[in-house]
């Protein structure tokens, strides 16, 4: 089946060029994005989502594309044409619009606004309990990582060294040897004292949606997590890591470089953090039937 | 009269959307770019732009799109459609190509190539001479910027900064008050015991070709530049200072925040310097005529 996209106010199939050659967001890496998981045909979490996109445009000054109640709806409209009834993801792309090229902001020029959505397979719970590695590189990103823009660069170049290591992920490591998170996902470790740790939320990681989620779900089961940098020493010597994102959910980390972690198995308390987070995700209440106009969100 | 762009094989009306939503340049800033001036329409300093380009795409594995030579043919081709027969630009694009989005390198994917012309008014040498004010801002990027990559969004940032400060460029300064560059541009001081200072040309700055050009037009009239860093103060407090990239020519910066340099005049180096660039640019050989082939750099 052909993918459908969403841009600039008209569904275009994905496979058609529909981004204009002047967009800031192809010149500049001048936009955001969200990535957005389906479940049952719904969105999970989706307003935590919008909150964040909120915060991204606002940081950098970029206009809402439209309102949010439009966007939600563009949002069904977009999953219902992609046929994604069960599992899948949207991904949401806002830029600062099209003008000619000169880096300061254009003025009166609306945002641009791509969405695109893809099935997924429905989530193997033993895929996910086994676990991933991990290798670890430096972190070169720009200071303002908890803007989600499309300046991934960096990003991809620590990807890309996971991959070509055999491993799932990069753990990014600052100057101080202190674990960011990861190129795509949030970075936690259980320390030998039984301590849950993650970095808390400043300039220097992206404050992801899952993150939020395993913290307010530890907390409601009476685990307190400690927001603090960690060092890569610690992690390596951790007795549980694991890492977290809309696509890999709660996902276990067995090795660290070469440092295996809790025998390479699941631990315990990931383990309980792992299946509460599934519970969260499948009783994600469904959405209502998205009205099935085409007017919303026309170009202006 | 309406603007062309060359994109992956095609030209095509600028106005017209040609870009993939899922090309690495939209969704990643998986990109680089090289921006060439137009003089009596022929480049200037054309084999430095493209040894550049093949240094950008090197650092990030990308593959060059064509070769060389039928780059340079499509250069000419989208100077001639656009009409520029005295003073312009090009605007040369490539990412890494179209691929479902996943951090990764994608395998297989050919380089997507865009490029983009437009003309410029000629040079007014008065208008240059009268120089320009700097605001300054923290360097807020990654750690690469010695790669030309489309990852601007912190320069973005710094020249709004500087435009709704009123002036015309930031200067960026590190963490140890440095500075490093301008968001579009070099900085050069002159200090007050006469040495000509540019930073030197590591990971923290963009090694740009008009830095290069001034620095051996400066060497061959027995002016040797010191390549270090230099502080916001030497700057705040230097003899002269200028700044230098391929649209902003040689410029002589009068005012950095509130600091008043050289009486808000040119300096006599910077005078010096900017005659003999503009001797330079004007003296660029003329370009062949090219080819009027259409055949060239046909999508693969």
């Amino acid at each position: 089946m052909s993918r459908v996209a969403y841009v600039n106010g008209r569904y275009v199939p994905l496979d058609r060029p529909s981004v204009h050659v002047e967009d800031r967001g192809y010149q500049f890496a001048d936009g955001v994005y969200e990535v957005i998981a389906i479940e049952a045909g719904a969105p999970v979490d989706e307003a935590l989502h919008l909150d964040r996109l909120d915060y991204s445009l606002a940081e950098l000054a970029i206009a809402w594309p439209m309102s949010r109640a439009a966007l939600k709806v563009v949002m069904r409209e977009v999953v219902r044409r992609n046929r994604i009834t069960a599992r899948g993801i949207v991904y949401l792309q806002v830029t600062r619009g099209v003008a000619p090229r000169n880096h300061a902001f254009p003025a009166d020029v609306p945002p641009s606004l791509v969405l695109t959505a893809r099935p997924l397979p429905a989530i193997d719970a033993a895929v996910v309990r086994a676990g991933v590695r991990v290798v670890t590189v430096p972190d070169l990103r720009w200071k303002r990582a908890d803007i989600k823009s499309v300046s991934l660069l960096p990003n991809v170049l620590g990807k890309e060294a996971a991959v070509r290591a055999g491993a799932y992920e990069a753990w990014m490591v600052d100057e101080t040897g202190r674990v960011t998170e990861g190129t795509a996902s949030n970075a936690w470790i259980v320390t030998a004292a039984g301590d849950l740790v993650t970095r808390q939320a400043d300039h220097a990681i992206l404050n992801g949606i899952t993150r939020r989620m395993v913290h307010a779900i530890a907390a409601e089961h009476g685990i307190r997590p400690v927001e603090r940098p960690f060092t890569l020493e610690e992690a390596r010597t951790a007795a549980e890591a694991f890492l977290t994102s809309t696509t890999s959910l709660v996902r276990p980390v067995v090795r660290i470089d070469d440092a295996v972690i809790n025998d390479g198995r699941i631990g315990p308390l990931t383990e309980r953090l792992l299946t509460f987070y599934l519970e969260h995700v499948r009783s994600a209440p469904p959405a209502p039937r998205p009205a099935r106009t085409t007017d919303v969100g026309a170009a202006t």
